[in-house]
């Protein structure tokens, strides 16, 4: 274990600015202050001024890191001896992984046996213990609820969780303090921990910055609870976004509800449009999921024109022999 | 023309460190600062730790700009005025066009006619007028010469330059203020207007700096003439590195000699393998020619153990449809 780590207090509530910015102090030497990037070309290409903020070289290549390292250092020192567990198909499986290296613990992932190998393989030279499991979320929750149980592990939720939420705004908390000018603040939304936590930090920064979730039209439970004001899950998960299959949970949606000003959701097509973009403007290996928030953009074009337009760029986590382009 | 430029006084010897230092002050609103990023994952595959001066983020998706803009702007108004002219098959193309659309003048590129459809289509939309000529040097130096003539252009060498020279040093010279404590520093070599800008800068910071230029060992004129000190040309081109199939020039070579440490050469196979591992581990689009510092360091991994290695990402202008994994 890491002796030297920052005790983080437990959160029994929604995170405040305050909390995020404690988080952002306690993880800042884990992780990388990941760089802001634009393209003029690009920008002529979508009619308006965009700025991304790369995750996608965070360590463990996506976002997921910082929630994982949160909710890790909020554990007592005789939970975060025992280990951590959870279950994931993709980034946040790393994240976990990444974080018990970090802090010198052990982690226990769940992954379900279709999970990609690309994945699956950097989880495990992380260190962490890999148990497969079957492709649905039974299977992986009750796994996971084994694990736990006969380890005594303590569980890190992929976004259900206060300290993720807050964990996953300390991107916001550190792209406004370099731009507190933007128009619109767009990131996917899945479960809905990153947008709660952007939320959180870009409302407390200014009123004036619309904060808006992008999610595939072909998983859009966050737009249809967004707009009926009711938590609905997915009816459909047919979207090339990996990482957007997941729906929002009881803990991200209220704040999601309080603080974001719109859900976009956006066709597969421009979404491959979008992320072929990053890739031979921005130079940058992106996954699919992504490319949601730029595909918006071209999806709406007179709505962002001219506008100063600042987007999470999540992660990178994909096979390059698999490129949909 | 931009009427706020800096005019920067015309050299007739080799930069020094101060003459680098002011063209990067003059450059620094047009450019980018591009990042520096590492991996934990790749250190231990290569078994040391390297940090990626990401030039592939740049304006024009390579280095080449720096160089451009340096030159551009020791031109008097009327020169500036009139236009530049070059000569390129790629990223100095680029650069030289992005730097007429900057600088509000007219850039007249003479390109052969197999160059690549990317950069030949990226050439065009900075604005650009080209022209095209056989795939050979004499050609390409003639077409050039008989539009400089008839238009009254100013010329802007790709590498045989002073200007040019200390506009790619800008690159080491954010690079070292920032990481001053590196054991090597390594760079592609071509032309070798980066190596030489590099090694000025390298050599000024730290003598304890290594400086080595790396070449493709199907393309070793730099090699070669390095260690008989005398100028050679390139036996062989059949490289996957299309930015690395120049000589050295009769400006560069003099301040490589007197500056750099070693030249390697590396093997195509290592090139792909290096570049795979930038694409898959820093998540970063580069082209291969970006590709050859890394392979140094795979090919001589007992050299480098343990050492902190600066390399100079150089571009990323690429056919996303031809990769060679």
């Amino acid at each position: 274990m890491d002796e030297k780590r920052t005790r983080l207090p437990k959160l029994k509530q929604s995170p405040s600015f305050d909390d995020i910015e404690r988080v952002g102090m306690a993880i800042k030497s884990y992780i990388h202050q990941t760089p802001i990037v634009s393209s003029k070309s690009l920008d002529e290409i979508v009619g308006c001024r965009v700025f991304f903020k790369c995750e996608t070289l965070q360590k463990g290549g996506a976002f997921k890191i910082r929630g994982a390292l949160s909710a890790a250092l909020s554990l007592t020192d005789e939970e975060l001896k025992k280990g951590i567990v959870t279950h994931s198909s993709g980034n946040h499986a790393q994240g976990v992984a990444l974080t018990a290296k970090i802090l010198n613990t052990s982690a226990y992932i769940v992954m379900p046996h279709n999970s990609s190998s690309v994945k699956m393989r950097a989880t495990e030279e992380y260190g962490a213990n890999i148990t497969m499991c079957e492709p649905n979320i039974e299977s992986r929750v009750a796994t996971a609820k084994k694990l736990q149980e006969k380890k005594d592990l303590s569980f890190i939720s992929p976004y259900n969780d206060y300290h993720v939420i807050a964990g996953q705004g300390t991107i916001a908390l550190e792209f406004l303090k370099k731009m507190d000018d933007l128009n619109f603040l767009l990131a996917p939304v899945s479960g809905g921990g990153l947008l709660a936590g952007t939320s959180i930090i870009a409302k407390e920064i200014s009123k004036r910055i619309e904060v808006i979730g992008v999610e595939p039209n072909k998983a859009d439970d966050a737009y249809r609870s967004f707009y009926s004001k009711k938590l609905k899950s997915n009816k459909t998960t047919s979207t090339i976004c990996d990482a957007l299959r997941g729906n929002l949970g009881d803990k991200t949606f209220p704040i999601i509800l309080d603080n974001v000003d719109e859900i976009i959701t956006v066709k597969e097509k421009n979404i491959i449009k979008a992320m072929r973009l990053i890739w031979e403007r921005l130079n940058l290996v992106c996954e699919p999921s992504s490319a949601v928030p730029l595909a918006a953009i071209i999806e709406n074009k007179k709505y962002f024109k001219n506008k100063k337009v600042g987007i999470i760029l999540t992660g990178a986590n994909l096979n390059l022999q698999e490129l949909p382009f």
